[in-house]
């Protein structure tokens, strides 16, 4: 049977995303792989941690085994509450916050109740490209805005509001992960975290705040979230246990104005009925047992000396003309190499000659550039991996240099 | 901020699903429910089977706690397949399956990828409301199928396939539950099954089979999968964990052709990455260790006892006119009630009453009928509660059969 014929007129925008086929590399031994997102293995939990969350679930009957509530345990709401409060400075009741089954569907989610075809839709250059991928599924329009080291240039997002408006337009949302942002390594300042709530109030949009990296911060640096400073509900925030418990127990949340939960609520009802209340009961336990409170110093610590290293062998390695990002926090430092080289076009044969993978960067870019761009990722690799590995980088790019 | 002018246009058609609504009731002690689909508690995984599948957990390092590939752990694949093989009589190798995060996201991905707006689809009558719901994502137009004691009427059905292709159309997929049906309780004929799929490929469309309650068997019943029958690749067929181990796990499969996992997956890397890998090592090593297969006889043993017992009493106490469904397996029992009842507007009054819930059958029909029918659910309520329960709800019934 020919099944292309049944397929629905929108799939022929999918594809496969680029960084989930490098998880593929990520666990070959004979390549060491920048290519993935994933937590240092170190700062998993371990089994007593574990033990411990079944002795809890084992406590409550049948419980965690059931269906839950679609917006997520009573429980574990509550504690999610306390959680914006005391370590995000976010301000939320447990009917302003809803347990979603990672980020991801926080993403999805916001693509179905918020987007009609054609709208336009806001992002930085670069952005998460599986945050695109979600969104493509309603067919929007994009709109890029640079940054520089300071987060997005927000002369170039007011030029792009400007001509929206001449032309009768409004942006829907715009989509922004103003601290550590993945892949570029950023994090906006305070100043421009001001300014970009008055130009949403000023032209009329909400901000999507994605936050999974803010608690992995290691360098000194001023900020408060978005959704703590937004006077006017604009901000519908997310965040993620992924990346400060694991990402396996695939729990995030999302906090916004009750009506708008309402609607993320709705949907979710027909995406999956409610998120693993297992995993839920896991992430509960973690919060009341300060787990993960105890955790992050510990990842904050791994991750500053893997980003220190990694940034420190850049610089002495690659070509002069390269420029790297230096990030206060998270997960990734990104890379504009020469303009003469297209690192999608060199990454087959750098994976094969040299045994090691990157992320091209050309597919986080909205508007088709970055084709010399590239991410890579320290918090999954060990120390005495990133020395191999970006000097194999380095031969790698200097190689292709050479030749363009 | 007014919200609501930001939401997408077909945010209007969503609306809470009133069995997700009814979950409230499910845990008020004064109330007796019959409207949730939950499983026995007794039937849930023991203590020591939990404890024992950590145990299996902490062995595999940090494989668990990462981020698996977004088609499902491949040790989780590779005894699927066996699973299919053994005890569904299903033939799949591990790239003709997908894991997902419980058959609705089946139900969703399905939706996404194949929907078109004002596709035709057809159901049964009644159908899955959650399954509805899904598909309404997309705008499709729905033929409903009226059921029989052996399921779906096929001569109404391919009445309306020769309405659709005098019309120059054509319907993009039957959805069915054929076995144990949601909301019914009916279980379709081998005979129409046989027919159903010579119905397919004569008038060219696809079937999702969506098969949840087909272990649980209690009666005599000789039937086969209808992908178990499918030789021309028409059948994609979605099960679930959630009612022969746990729903708290969300995890269950899609097995269909190579060339439509392929889009599942696609589609699937921008809804959630992937399906809980924790979960997905939970399913493997009860798979592995026979737990399920140990765990269905009890199951099917429990079932029945509670099964007879509300049938037995409807039987006895409900109105003459009334007529219930006798199910040879799953969980709910379906009843039809005297026409000038509407057991939507009866149900308030009964629950705060009569202190017990079902869920109005109204919902089920995709054709806006069914207004005097219920759906029963005897797996959750015990012995006792079904007896009270539905003494009450006999009471309810007659003194509105009195009133009308």
């Amino acid at each position: 049977m020919d099944f292309y014929r049944f397929l629905a007129s929108r799939t022929d925008r999918m594809k496969a995303s680029e960084v989930r086929e490098l998880v593929k590399y990520s666990r070959r031994k004979d390549i060491i792989s920048f290519g993935g997102g994933l937590p240092d293995p170190a700062s998993l939990p371990s089994k007593e941690e574990i033990v411990s969350a079944i002795e809890f679930i084992s406590s409550l009957g049948d419980r965690a085994f059931q269906y839950s509530p679609t917006s997520g345990v009573p429980e574990l709401k509550t504690e999610l509450a306390k959680f914006c409060r005391d370590k995000l400075d976010i301000k939320a009741s447990e009917d302003e916050i809803i347990v979603v089954t990672g980020s991801q569907q926080a993403l999805d989610i916001s693509s179905r109740i918020l987007i009609n075809q054609r709208d336009y839709i806001i992002t930085e250059l670069p952005t998460y490209i599986a945050a695109v991928q979600a969104f493509n599924l309603m067919r929007p329009n994009y709109l890029g805005v640079p940054m520089d080291q300071d987060g997005m240039k927000l002369e170039c997002l007011e030029r792009s509001l400007r001509m929206l408006r001449e032309n009768g337009l409004k942006p829907k949302f715009l989509y922004t992960i103003p601290t550590c942002q993945n892949p570029a390594g950023i994090s906006m300042s305070m100043d421009r975290r001001k300014h970009l709530l008055e130009l949403a109030s000023k032209y009329d949009f909400i901000i999507l705040e994605d936050d999974p990296y803010s608690q992995i911060i290691f360098k000194q640096f001023y900020f408060k979230r978005l959704k703590s400073i937004d006077s006017e509900g604009r901000v519908i925030y997310m965040s993620t246990f992924s990346k400060i418990y694991a990402p396996g127990v695939r729990i995030g949340w999302v906090v916004a104005d009750k009506s708008i939960i309402n609607f993320y609520e709705l949907a979710k009802q027909f995406i999956d009925l409610c998120s693993s209340s297992i995993n839920q009961y896991i992430i509960l336990h973690a919060l009341q047992s300060n787990l993960i409170e105890k955790r992050i110093p510990l990842i904050v610590q791994r991750y500053k000396k893997k980003c220190e290293l990694m940034y420190g062998l850049l610089k002495e390695m690659m070509p002069e003309d390269s420029v790297w990002t230096n990030p206060v926090g998270g997960m990734f430092i990104f890379g504009w190499l020469n303009e003469k080289i297209n690192t999608k076009k060199l990454l087959i044969d750098v994976i094969e000659k040299y045994g090691v993978a990157y992320v091209p960067g050309a597919s986080f870019f909205v508007d088709g550039t970055g084709w010399n761009t590239m991410r890579l990722n320290f918090s999954f690799p060990d120390e005495e991996q990133i020395k191999v590995g970006i000097e194999r980088l380095s031969k790698a790019v200097k190689e292709e240099a050479k030749k363009v």
